[in-house]
């Protein structure tokens, strides 16, 4: 109930900012302990001694609030590849940053010690996709591709380039099918080499 | 238990083959009536009339079930790639062949209608990917690489290829995003293209 000045709004307001520091807190706990593909919801409101229910209202279901924990993990890299030093950051080609950009990706994935790579596995594809670090992966590897002067739809090139890398691809070749993680890097870096080439389309469509 | 004429055995045989059939036949009529989504052993079972358990030891789970079916339903399509008219069977060249195989595949992810894409979509990726029809989409694609003379691992660029075309990506893009089918068309062309050209490698790399 708001008063005149605020103040219960204000408490209240609060209360829910401590609320989501605790579940959060403890999410985090979980997941360095147990691992993220073990954290349930049951076991996070528990933790943070919080109700169940207020869990559910502040991060929608399970993979949503695990997707407030990868945003978190990933704004490190994010910041690297943002502005931190080439070939990941600026200061080198275009071409060169994409591969970088996904031989670090690669390499993560096959780190079975990487925090954010362990919770983007526990999201679906279309809520990672759509997640702050998914969005800003696919923004990344489109201006490059923009920048490095693509004749095509950079927007969908992005989505395709970033699909092989993907854990229902990259984990299915490595894990299931033993490909080395070098054979996926070689293969991302032919990619950008070949969709990047100055003369990619032009030789071929005029 | 086996006789001295092996006739028990014989009865016992075709015992399971009557119950495999009359299961199958069960759960194409459910998927065709309520759509594979809604598919569930559960009902599977009810509809033939035999054991739950029964249908857990011939199929493994719901999702082997589903791959038998999907391996049914995409038998002609696979035909047509092996042996049919061309661009999508022989007789063409190779880079056609696999444009039309890819636009063929995000036609048929954009219709509402196809069963073979419905009942892929109700498998997870790596199952997906192990079955036979994943198996042999990636041995197409990586066959026709190799006839068009890529100087990669086609293998491993026959997956990246594929991965655009897999229901994480394609139905994120046309379903979520809105992006109109013939665009991820278009990117499949260009990425054939670019790849399958005589001089893709040797320009950059000599």
């Amino acid at each position: 109930m708001e008063t005149p000045d605020g103040t219960a709004v204000g408490t209240e307001r609060c209360d829910a900012a401590r609320n989501r520091a605790r579940l959060l807190e403890a999410a985090r706990r979980l997941v360095s302990e147990y691992g993220a593909e073990h954290v349930t919801m049951e076991a996070v409101a528990k933790e943070a001694g919080v109700g169940k229910g207020t869990l559910f209202r502040r991060f929608g279901d399970r993979e949503g609030l695990l997707c407030v924990l990868l945003d978190e993990a990933e704004a490190d890299f994010r910041e690297v590849c943002a502005s931190g030093p080439p070939p990941l950051g600026p200061g080198a080609p275009a071409a060169d940053r994409l591969t970088a950009f996904g031989w670090t990706l690669i390499d993560r994935i096959a780190d079975v010690t990487d925090l954010g790579a362990a919770l983007a596995r526990q999201v679906r594809p279309r809520n990672r996709n759509a997640s702050e670090t998914g969005r800003a992966f696919h923004r990344h590897v489109s201006d490059l591709l923009w920048e490095a002067g693509v004749d095509t739809d950079s927007y969908v090139l992005a989505h395709a380039l970033l699909a092989f890398t993907a854990f229902e691809t990259a984990d299915y070749l490595v894990r299931d099918r033993g490909v080395p993680a070098d054979d996926l890097q070689a293969t991302w870096a032919d990619l950008v080499r070949l969709v990047t080439r100055p003369d990619g389309f032009l030789t071929v469509g005029g």
